[in-house]
């Protein structure tokens, strides 16, 4: 049975300030939030700097801790003004949240863990909700059903490109041999998918007239199987499309579910499409 | 309320010749100004090569400054010649005439400052109007609807890829590190756009095996997701393709509105579509 | 005239393990199978890699004798459980099936022999079957149709890119000429082909002005002709799909024919669609 | 006024024999000449090759002198049987025939005359009678017709990458500098244009962190525009697919006019397509 425990009054404020958009405090946390995600990765990068980080170390490792207690607050604030914590907890953003928070006390027990903030990468994916992207997201579902279409036959296309990458990679291993830089089977199938995909860094590239016949035949290869992934997502978004062109439900003003923080998404929902929480009247 | 003035003679016959191109005076005005624009972006290269630069400084100062002097008495003319010249200042091409114009006047003030020409290059624009190519953009319509429809799709899209770009250029900062290229987190995220678009300069490529596993990874990634616009772009072209396929509407024959200077583009427009000035009847 | 011998019990059996998937015997006999052909194909790639070969060859030596001695004995079974061995042992899988057997043997006879071993990676396609893929294939038989019908028409495009890649070889040969690197006609037309689909090793690069004028010429060609083979299958396989629009037939659930050991795909079949042999009544 | 000479007899059966391919001779004739094309372009390759050239000189000269002389007569013999030479003579094939030709005897008065023999890969183009891929042609009628459909969009599209790779390659070559590889700004552009088809040679790449900032940028640029024509290629492709479902016309069997050398495409032509000549009643 749901405990359906009413919010006090400070957490319901609290809660329509963190997971809401349509107060003008929620709009303001939000971008404020925002700007401090941008600010904690770009720290991120240029502490990666050795020319910038011997020079503003200790500015960079002051904001790093600041960025960290900012969002060690945001954290705790978004698990106490909901019901049910561990929904949001185990949640995709709740998970990153938590990576994006840890980096700093963790870096002093154990050596490369500081690394972890390259996930904080993902919060930025909450850029959608503040920018009312929402709508953005409304308009791409025809998109995301194609892709979705799409999915198993990509999958069958990349394993195919894998097997032809394996064989193609140790046929070239044999013309080429470790003299001219197919050292092994694994690096010569790495080479044959850097060509297939047209990459082509050239740190490898056959020497041997032969080797080359070969790359040719990859890389034609290459050219002409692209065209296959392309053609099914265009047809498949053509097709949804077509499908899809039914009035798009009204969009709700970006509130969020007081048990267990997910976003609403549609005006007249009545349940919280994640945890079933029967949502406030307006 | 609008000032009607009505044009004098002279200012009405150059108006024809520097805007309109449906006058004998008007298409040789508009042919000559091309090659001028054509010739003067050959200047700027030319003098940007040091053996030719070494060779012909003199000719091709006196050139730039010839070039210089044309756009300017243009510049001038333009403005002169309809009524309202602060809509012609600030239009697109208005901005780009400006720009295209002063940085010889300005590389005695300000040092680099002539570089601004680059902007020139935009002046080409202008061959499509003097090519009739108002055809060509009245056959590609179809072409700019798709592209804007496609637009906040495309935008998700690109957002998503540096997302994608920065988690995995941090993570092979990790994998490769300084030691083998990857001085820093910026430099690898570069890198990591550099393989998912499948440029691969090579001049960055990863040495250690683990290394190669994500760059394949990346490739693949890459290789795939390229699908994505090209299906959005397939499908919305078609789309408008097939509601487009209404009788386009006869065109005007090169004349321009006498109050902003902006083209007519449809031979039954009684207003100008910028300014909403009447046009003269024919 | 067939001959229609009934199968002994434990022939019958011994069939439905190797051949089947529906009962459990069958589908832990491909599982363990496809995990060996995972493993064989490691081997051959780490035995490839001087630093680990010399560290633990003989362990890779055992390893590649048991994998040998296992597909033999499997080899034999598919042989011996069916009525007509010829149709498998000359079908695809069969020859595939004989080539990644024998490398081992052939070994001690012929040097070199052992890379044979490349048809391995084929192996990998009967992991569609284990895996009930053939639902996917199902699901891509439109997919296969559009390219299908999309062939002749992209022998055509690839035929053209040769031609054009012949001659525009030759004529950078002539403009850039040995002294750039570019050695040879044929080097010169790998040379094309690498920049044609936008590849781009960076082996060699044009140097004289001239020369990457060309290059511009042939990257914007590359660039534009992509978009022919990508467009051939959007729209092949957007009619097929419209075309496919059919209840898809009811699978057989992973039986094969008793005569000749090919996969029976439909589950109203009562002939094998290869071999015509009459299918026992579940 | 027309002259209807009628054919001798030995000229008709020549004219059967060189243009058709309905009579055995004609099709043995077709296929001796794809041979001997094929066998030219590897004698021009090979010559090509230094290390072959010293060793083979005399057996290549030779080789190439009989392909000469072969060419020579059959340029002879096609002008001999036809009614009216000079159609032929400056028709696309009749251009290319002889520019196949002349290389040689050139090679005496011309120094470097000899690699008009770049323009025998043309030649190959005839593969497509002799394999019967008039039928080919035939299916990809509608490819053709959507390609010419997309011929103006594509070339404004072109236009645009030109004018954006003049802008950006100035800006690369202010941000970047000689010292960086960016000698001149025609180099830069040069590199914005490898950078954006996404070929990336590596030859130059950018070195500075803002350079490389705009590098991504262009790349992203690239990466996103390949979509538009692709997209306009698979929309045009797909409205001629579906326009042109009728009857396609019944081929004719390989002749040709007697009075041109044109081909005769349709079984039920009158009057050759190119000339206007009254064909043979069948």
């Amino acid at each position: 049975m749901k405990k359906e425990v009413p919010h006090s009054g400070w957490r319901l404020k609290l809660h329509e300030v963190i997971y809401g958009t349509h107060t003008t405090a929620g709009k303001v946390f939000d971008i404020v939030l925002l700007v401090v995600i941008v600010y904690s990765i770009i720290i991120v990068m240029l502490e990666s700097v050795p020319r910038i980080d011997v020079k503003y170390h200790a500015f960079l490792n002051i904001s790093e801790w600041i960025v960290t207690i900012l969002f060690t607050i945001e954290y705790i604030l978004r698990i106490i003004c909901i019901n049910r914590p561990s929904k949001y907890i185990f949640s995709f953003f709740g998970v990153i949240d938590l990576l994006s928070t840890i980096p700093k006390y963790l870096s002093y027990l154990v050596v490369g863990s500081q690394y972890i903030v390259a996930f904080r990468a993902l919060r930025l994916l909450r850029v959608f909700r503040i920018l009312k992207l929402v709508r953005f997201v409304g308009e791409s579902n025809n998109l995301l059903r194609a892709l979705r279409a799409s999915r198993t036959k990509i999958f069958v296309f990349v394993f195919f490109v894998l097997i032809i990458s394996v064989l193609l990679g140790t046929i070239m291993y044999l013309v080429e041999g470790p003299e001219h830089g197919f050292n092994s089977i694994p690096h010569s199938v790495y080479w044959t998918i850097v060509t297939l995909t047209t990459v082509g860094y050239g740190d490898i590239s056959p020497e041997t007239g032969f080797g080359q016949v070969i790359a040719t035949l990859i890389m034609i290869i290459g050219y002409g199987i692209i065209a296959v992934p392309t053609g099914i997502v265009s047809a498949e978004y053509s097709a949804q499309r077509k499908k899809g062109q039914v009035t798009p439900p009204k969009l709700a003003d970006g509130e969020a579910c007081t048990d267990c923080g997910s976003e609403v998404l549609r005006a007249d929902a009545k349940y919280c499409r994640k945890c079933g929480h029967k949502l406030s009247e307006k």
